[in-house]
């Protein structure tokens, strides 16, 4: 991938040092580097023993279901894949009864996503399910920590379990097992996915293309997050449209903190758009609106796909007459870079990152990329980037009010 | 439905006389009152003469097609519609062909929607389709103002209009032809949306329930946008995921403006988010992050569907037995309840809107409250709430890009 800056700074003199000084303990940094023998007899056994699965279903929220959904819907409309996935992850009850009438359950295999193995949301969408089949164990698989309860559970019902590192957090996990096992058994090359993200590793910690590019950025954004505190990622592509989701919880969750050395509450507010359509939406509330906003627009070169706008004049609208015979992939972009265009003239902080595929390769890339630049933001807020107290309020809240 | 504030404010004195002077030519306040007449003789005659029709698909793009699909999305799940809806609004090329591999257009009617009538991402979408149809006017209607070329083409080819009138805006014009043609057309009581919204105009001007609460609340945002600049909806029904995209674009293209009598930019930023998902990824951001949020919940007091949590007690987990038996209705707003009380605990600005029910009623109630709250936010804030002129520019950049 490409990523062009339209600012200069001058990056922060320590910051690449406390980068590699949290390298050794936080996990997701050496997730591409992982071994997959593991996973990939899982996988293999898997498709021995079920031939017949046709979906995979995820029942997981947050951290255990968002990066896994982005790098799905990234990928599946431009590939054959061999089993569909879903996701359970809301407690309404429609969504529920929605999937269940819609799918087979009993071609389904589920697979309870949970690090700490004790999710509320995620452990009543499974007793659910689990009733529904009988408790019969052969349709589960689990995915959390070795050390959980879960997993416990899981073993004395004769269920397997594929692990997560504890030193992994649940909005940094993709990588793991949590989204690579879903993604491999549903036939995406995961391999490919840690490759993208190799590389994007190699060229930050070996001065490679990407380090000077993502250093500046995190330090425009910091040294910038009380003027611009929002920052929205402008995608021209349909398929990154969970990926916004995972973005919004990866940068809101991770950033959104009181500081380590003061009680100081800081934080960007991340938000998502999708071109062209967030142009009839948001757009004028960045031109126009109060100028709090940055924006990195994301571009997919070669959508692969070739679809032209036919050759055909309609009667008095000769004036658009002008798309015609132009391609949706080149109309698309064209949009992007009018839009970026407009943007530029009126000196909003911009970035343009172009993916030039949609492939397994790119997104690994992607998502390395952000968890990167979302670490180094967070060095230069002094936050702790890795954690989430701010929701355990409500949690005792609830589990208050469901006692009595 | 109920509106409760967590804050007390006297209303800006002026207010209530300022929306009374705009209430004639703004035309959507009066779209409740409209005669359908029309309207049924259309959808009649095409239920006669198209009776094998099981899809219809909506080609627009911003306001002709969010508040349909909100609406349509919120009702979906919970009624038996004669025929599904789906809409095109992308240039991604992927997305097109998603659609097309996924129906039979065939047995598809398209609804072409387009205010001023020369959007290029509809016109290109309707070429592609239209082509595909063998340029067949049959398949076709379209729903634009009445002076516009695209009722001149539509004429020309022998195809049927609907129209907006001029005065509507399109992100107001949910209540007109351009979201009720499409919803009558799958069976959706589109009187009782009216009725729902009649409900809220003779609330608000006729001094009843919502009068005071509703101008409080404007006020509160309006004099508050310094501090609380971004105003997030947080919906505890899946069935509201629409609706929250329908809001970013109505509060976000209205208020984000030069002021009329400065050219101070202003603005607030919408954010739509939906429990208890959201509570795993942004809900930190509000709880230890700047604060510069206010937050809405919006609340469904009964789903009718009935699921149950079942009553298992599952080994080494038992700490969650808690869950055993409660509905999973319940469940989901005991979470909206925990997660309003860990914020009420903290000072965030917050009200609740609760919705008794998901039927046509309360989301003509809704809708209407939301463009009644935008219209009175947008006067104090002393902005044009109506037009868009920062999107202008990038359509002309584009417009040359084409050319060349």
């Amino acid at each position: 991938m490409k990523n062009d800056l339209y600012f200069d700074i001058d990056i922060h003199k320590s910051l690449f040092r406390k980068i590699l000084a949290e390298r050794d303990s936080v996990g997701y940094y050496n997730l591409p580097s992982q071994k997959l023998n593991k996973l990939n007899k899982f996988v293999e056994n898997f498709d021995k023993e079920y031939p017949d699965i046709k979906n995979i279903i995820v029942i997981g929220i947050g951290g255990s279901s968002l990066g896994t959904r982005a790098i799905y819907k990234f990928l599946v409309s431009s590939k054959e894949l061999k089993r569909k996935m879903y996701f359970l992850e809301s407690t309404d009850p429609s969504e529920l009864q929605d999937l269940i009438k819609h799918i087979d359950i009993k071609n389904s295999h589920f697979l309870m996503v949970s690090k700490s193995g004790n999710t509320i949301e995620t452990i009543s969408i499974f007793k659910y399910i689990y009733s529904l089949l009988n408790q019969d164990s052969k349709y589960f698989s689990f995915i959390t920590e070795k050390k959980s309860k879960l997993h416990k559970f899981a073993k004395s019902i004769g269920s397997k379990s594929m692990f997560i590192p504890k030193n992994v957090g649940g909005r940094f996990s993709v990588l793991s097992n949590i989204g690579l096992v879903p993604l491999a058994l549903v036939g995406i090359d995961i391999k490919n996915i840690l490759e993208g993200a190799k590389r994007m590793e190699v060229s930050f910690f070996n001065d490679g293309y990407i380090k000077n590019i993502l250093l500046k950025k995190a330090t425009h954004i910091a040294n910038n997050y009380n003027t611009y505190n929002i920052n929205t990622i402008f995608t021209y592509s349909e398929s990154l449209k969970y990926f916004c989701e995972w973005y919004v919880q990866l940068w809101g969750e991770s950033l959104g903190k009181k500081q380590n050395h003061s009680s100081l509450n800081v934080g960007l507010t991340p938000i998502g758009l999708i071109g062209p359509k967030d142009q009839h939406s948001f757009l004028q509330l960045i031109v126009e609106g109060i100028r709090n906003k940055s924006v990195t627009f994301i571009m997919v070169d070669d959508f692969k796909l070739k679809l032209d706008i036919p050759n055909i004049s309609l009667k008095y609208l000769e004036e658009l007459d002008i798309v015609n015979g132009v391609a949706f992939n080149t109309l698309i972009n064209k949009q992007a870079k009018a839009t970026l265009q407009s943007l530029k003239e009126i000196k909003i902080p911009l970035d343009v990152i172009t993916l030039p595929h949609i492939d397994e390769l790119h997104i690994g890339e992607l998502i390395y990329y952000y968890e990167l630049l979302t670490s180094s933001v967070g060095i230069l807020l002094d936050v702790n980037t890795y954690n989430q107290p701010g929701v355990e309020d409500g949690k005792i809240i609830l589990k208050g009010m469901l006692q009595n």
